[in-house]
């Protein structure tokens, strides 16, 4: 099944998916000096909170049986030689750096981890949170640039001046992308014009607006039977969902080279999702009584998805790699969603190969790592050297 | 194509989703006497609102054209023998009726029409406008009872007791099943405890409970380009939803034999729903940090689905048909919406034969009418004579 290229025969990796974080006591030195204050308040509350929370929501004694004797590489989620030991196992080349190392255990302060809620967090603290996580990132990143693409988190909901001083920020420092909230609870949603010039800086400046899973509406959910059985239902339509607010507002109509990422989200939704908005956009008759809705787009919404967004397929399974080409294979970004416990780690060669087997190279190629490096930018020559030492042999995925 | 069968040649049609209701002044005898004087002043503000809504939401000249020269036939909405004479040139024998006659324009008072908002409603009169529409209802039903099946609103938010009396009111009066709201804003979602004591008294007495697509949180949406978009592109999504929260939250595991109906939400998404819920349910790896969420339910959920829920496929178009089988061939109902305007009449046998020529006709007997005879007990003998005279004939669906 496989394919001469001109390349390096083994293949690069980038994982699309990666989370890293200091331990909560380690974020002051990087919060600005006027929230240190309460930072030293909040901070054990925050510890406390998290317990409690890795309790109810988190079963405790599930991670902490997952993590014995894996326990220094996990610090890889925050340490330089254990990530870099950690990734040159997996055969990992590249990766896209994202908050909340070890799960519940690395968030940045003030509610500014990855789920960015909107209720119960004060957005000026938020933001302070932000940054601090984003100061630490540039300089982790930079410890190693070639293979780090660090995203920025921005709570974008609150203040947009905020948002675009911190992407500028964020660019001149080398990180190549920001976070967004998946969900906006009471505030405006993303098709609200305000947003106009986070998109704009965004294409401009080449960042990658990114959608992660895990934020969910959980007061829905309450503490009621069955809870966690709807979020897990659920949890991927709700970071999905802005794609088509951003489509409908006509947002990459007007920004046609915006690049957007969905990570951790599964990708099997996709050929329904594109042929739903297609429909809703070509119908006419269901729709009449509702008008001209779809004058200011010029294109199908799966026009705009193909040519803006991308997908970050955490552990991508099998079955959606079967499916790969009506997802889209210039979409689909392998990740390993490292160090987190539903990701490939520490299995990673064995996961991959089960999905990816019989898969041409050349495709291996471009959802492996190539789609990844062009999207972030990456360097591949810079690369080359490492991946010639570390990358999984295309021989592995053969029949 | 056609199979042999021991019954009348025609197909029995009964159609799943259709809607009545009063223009709004008419409601006033029907409101308890104590809200009458409040009906009085909310009126006018009532009609301005709708007037508004229609300006806005639905696009006035649109409806106003569609309607031009067939405005008898609509005042079917609330006209007895207008009604009959639609529905028998429709060749349908039998409804299943919901509020909101001609979509804006008879709708129940006090907030109490198909969406059930949750917001800009007082309860009290929400229910006040609920029960005066329910006793309209059984009236309308009750001058030909063996036609039609009436689904009495009931706001259960609010208030449990008031609706477990009023069901066993609608009950009592020959109704057949109540209409939920499909979201619940900032009330309690269905996985609630709270709920028991509806959920057992719809399985004591056989009352179908209904979702009806139409309700999504509007605040979201906003006033902004793309709304209508966004709004179209997951209606459905939100009619769909409470199904998770009733699985997962053990309902349908508690009361096997509960009917629920989601009517006019399209069935396409069936398929993929249901794989998904059994993959949430049956996988380990990925959902093992979340502890065990599956033992209080004996099923896939899958098969609750199948056991407890179908689908009100109104105007089902060609490619629904063509997945009947991974749909589900015994919970699909076909429905016409009369009378709303993105419903088939009065093309309903063209759209008809559109969709299901070719499809044998024992699955289209089930499809067209025998599964909502079931479901909502009607009496096919009585029917008989009726289906003789105006249903569709077998041949017409022959390639």
């Amino acid at each position: 099944m496989s394919e001469k290229t001109d390349r390096t025969d083994r293949f690069m990796v980038i994982s699309s998916d990666c989370h890293a974080g200091l331990p909560p006591e380690r974020y002051r030195e990087y919060v600005d000096p006027e929230y240190r204050e309460i930072f030293d308040v909040a901070l054990p509350i925050q510890i406390e909170a998290t317990k409690a929370a890795a309790k109810k929501f988190l079963v405790d004694d599930i991670n902490t049986e997952w993590r014995k004797g894996i326990e220094p590489e996990l610090t890889g989620a925050w340490d330089h030689d254990e990530r870099l030991k950690v990734l040159d196992g997996d055969g990992i080349a590249g990766e896209v750096i994202f908050p909340d190392g070890i799960t519940e255990m690395n968030m940045p302060p003030f509610g500014a981890g990855i789920s960015l809620p909107t209720e119960g967090v004060d957005p000026v603290l938020q933001w302070a949170g932000a940054r601090a996580h984003n100061r630490w990132l540039v300089e982790f990143c930079q410890m190693a640039p070639e293979r780090r693409a660090g995203v920025a988190i921005t709570p974008v909901l609150w203040d947009v001046d905020e948002a675009v001083k911190e992407i500028h920020w964020a660019r001149e420092n080398g990180l190549k992308g920001i976070l967004i909230p998946s969900c906006w609870g009471k505030q405006d949603a993303y098709h609200h014009p305000k947003y106009e010039p986070i998109w704009s800086v965004c294409e401009d400046l080449e960042m990658v607006i990114h959608l992660h899973s895990g934020a969910a509406p959980m007061n829905d959910y309450a503490d009621h039977q069955g809870m966690m059985g709807i979020y897990i239902s659920e949890v991927v339509w709700w970071s999905v969902r802005p794609i088509w607010f951003l489509i409908w507002g006509g947002v990459f109509e007007r920004h046609p080279k915006l690049k957007l990422a969905i990570t951790e989200s599964t990708t099997i939704w996709v050929p329904d999702t594109l042929a739903l908005l297609d429909f809703r956009y070509s119908e006419t008759h269901y729709a009449a009584k509702l008008g001209d809705y779809r004058a200011h787009l010029r294109r199908k919404p799966s026009e705009y998805f193909r040519a803006c967004v991308s997908l970050g397929a955490s552990c991508m399974p099998r079955r959606e790699v079967e499916r790969r080409h009506e997802i889209g294979l210039e979409n689909i970004m392998w990740g390993s969603d490292y160090p987190h416990p539903e990701g490939s780690w520490p299995y990673t060669h064995k996961q991959m190969v089960e999905s990816f087997h019989g898969v041409p190279d050349a495709e291996l190629r471009a959802m492996l790592g190539g789609n990844a490096a062009r999207i972030y930018g990456f360097d591949e020559d810079a690369l080359a050297p490492l991946v010639e030492r570390i990358g999984p042999h295309p021989a592995d995925f053969q029949e």
